[in-house]
């Protein structure tokens, strides 16, 4: 059964293993005053090595000797693999075929055995149950569990152990295992903290299903914040979910690309998607409450150094420090030299240019300028524009 | 004069505004261990506040009613900026006109005033030292001066309060500052303590003039290490670095890239060039040590993140997780088509691709399709190319 005592339990023991991160104000201007509690600089980059850890410690001898195995291609895998390493038992660890190879080599540099599934994430599931009967695996459930929840929960204690006067804790929701932690261990500890759950617009299986009532399953979930892409919530989760956490709000990609930004510019902090997301939704203001101090859970930070790049670049876009500019020049020489020119005297500096001939409506006499700018802002943009116009060019957009 | 008990004085003056930055492990294969005290998470997102702060603590009445210049385009701007800020005094800072509007809005967001001077760096501290003489303000030099050495050695009591057992504390050197602050404390505290410094290759001014014996001026710097590109060292600096700094090492710009990356993946922490540097030197085994415990100095976080998007992705392409591939196709229906096929096949994602008819040398026959991908490994480019090869396509480059 979940009792604090467990939680409390599950602290002493993680105590020898995982770092009680850091918790730094945020200086942004919202409706609240801002913390974040650092699970991004957790050793795995991620909370989930709490849950993993603690609920591998509880096995019996029997099954630790057996060995434990676990499906997941993100953060769980590489905490079961760290938990099973440092308990000294093994673990295989099931991945669908496509998952990144970064987050793969992650997994296996823990010393897990990996189990590579042709198909996606459920085939990888069947296959690991399958495995699971065969070899008398414990299989170690990413959220549904007790001692995983209680792991998740130890965030509370640390968190109201720093700073009790925190008002409110933020926390993503995927399955729901932090959420349920973190909200069962802090209510028992202060009645009237508030609980937030935030989950990506494109992935709300939790929020419809404390809306409806009961678990619903999403039919797909696409969203950057793969680590709480989950179609379902847990028995367990849901349930507690219901009883402990006061509301839960969504977010939208945009949204979780500016936040991570922000992290990034402000706090010198990478977070995936998952781990802004309890930002973003204090950042957007979508918590019913004001002035107070609010403990955003920054879950995690494990994200592909490809697809950071892209936020950066949209996150550039959303904020005016970057911008795409099509000019209609003139077929005569020395145009695109001028055009250019213009554009480098406002100090804008050029990433890409390129000029085209063809257009599908455009006249014989006419070219096109494309261009990629960095800038300095959005002012900085119609600047640029406006100047541009007044020397004689046309802008298409 | 500097004195132990002034860095503690300093110590005691500091507790009151600044983070006690946590010392975190570092998970890479090279001679030492790695530890980083991550001054980049300190407030302002650099370590230069520590002095800044200690120095304005320590004036008089009567010139803290005058207040304060400085003359930064970064760290140390945003340092005196907050420090005149808690103590309630006017700052007023030059700043080169073409200086990072990020960096203008970070120091005016902490109450200073900011007098933009047309030129260089150069005629901003003209100008600075102009208006120091007409107003009486107090002028806070970056490096050369006791108060600030001694709030920049703050960081030798933190780091061995929390890590006796370090056996070395590398550290980049711009002016001399830090070091000669880190240098002196850790020696008094820890006589067989080795301080190794850090420079880029391209801006080695302190390097160059230790192995002189004098201090030198070089004509340019050129460095991604923008918070450490200084021309000479100071007066105080260069002695101090003479006297108690084990050895200096340089970096190259490739080898900082590398760096940067790293600490963004495997710590989730943003660094800029500078903050970076002594990661580099104990990543590429510069040190002259093995199998010790070492201490870098990430000295600061405030990195544009345009130059940032820029280093992510040279950091990939030198790394095989980016790479662009030239390819020479036959001028007929499908062979774009079949090309792209092939690289899907392989996993590799398409970043941009331009298809081209004109080479100087080419014939009339013949395309060029410029490919830039998202790759796994240099084995997986590899693999790239030479299954296009077999498939009957020529790779140019």
């Amino acid at each position: 059964m979940l009792t604090l005592d467990k939680v409390k339990n599950a602290e002493q023991v993680l105590r020898e293993v995982i770092n009680n991160t850091d918790i730094l104000h945020m200086p942004i201007e919202c409706d609240n005053e801002v913390y974040l509690k650092t699970e991004n600089l957790q050793i795995t980059g991620s909370f989930k090595v709490r849950g993993a850890y603690y609920k591998i410690s509880q096995l019996t001898d029997e099954e630790k000797k057996r060995g434990v195995i676990a499906c997941s291609a993100g953060n769980h895998a590489q905490g079961v693999a760290l938990a099973a390493q440092r308990n000294g038992i093994h673990a295989l660890i099931c991945l669908p075929a496509g998952a990144p190879i970064s987050k793969i080599e992650a997994t296996r540099s823990y010393g897990a055995e990996i189990c590579l599934v042709n198909g996606v994430y459920d085939d990888a599931y069947q296959r690991a149950v399958e495995l699971q009967k065969e070899h008398g695996y414990t299989f170690i459930h990413p959220f549904d569990d007790e001692d995983v929840i209680a792991g998740q929960g130890t965030l509370s204690l640390e968190i109201l152990e720093e700073r009790p006067d925190m008002d409110a804790i933020v926390v993503p929701i995927g399955g729901g295992g932090l959420i349920s932690g973190v909200a069962y261990a802090a209510k028992q500890i202060k009645p009237d903290i508030k609980v937030y759950g935030v989950q990506a617009s494109n992935a709300s299986s939790m929020y419809n299903s404390i809306k409806e009532g009961r678990a619903i399953r999403l039919a797909s979930v696409n969203t950057l914040a793969d680590g709480i892409a989950v179609k379902e919530p847990g028995r367990l989760t849901f349930d507690l979910t219901k009883k402990y956490v006061d509301d839960i709000f969504t977010v939208n990609e945009g949204e979780l690309y500016t936040a991570i930004l922000t992290l990034l510019e402000k706090k010198k902090l990478i977070a995936e998607g998952a781990g802004a997301i309890s930002l973003a939704a204090a950042m957007y203001n979508k918590l019913p409450i004001k002035g107070k101090k609010v403990c955003c859970i920054i879950s995690g930070g494990n994200i592909d150094v490809n697809r950071l790049s892209r936020v950066i670049t949209q996150g550039l876009l959303n904020s005016g420090r970057r911008c795409l500019i099509t000019i209609q020049l003139k077929d005569t020489p020395g145009q695109l030299s001028e055009a250019l020119q213009c554009v480098a005297k406002l100090g804008a500096n050029v990433i890409s240019a390129q000029h085209e001939r063809l257009a599908a409506d455009g006249d014989v006499d006419t070219c096109y300028l494309k261009l990629e700018l960095e800038t300095g802002s959005f002012e900085h943009i119609e600047n640029i524009k406006s100047t541009l116009e007044k020397s004689g060019f046309h802008i298409i957009h």
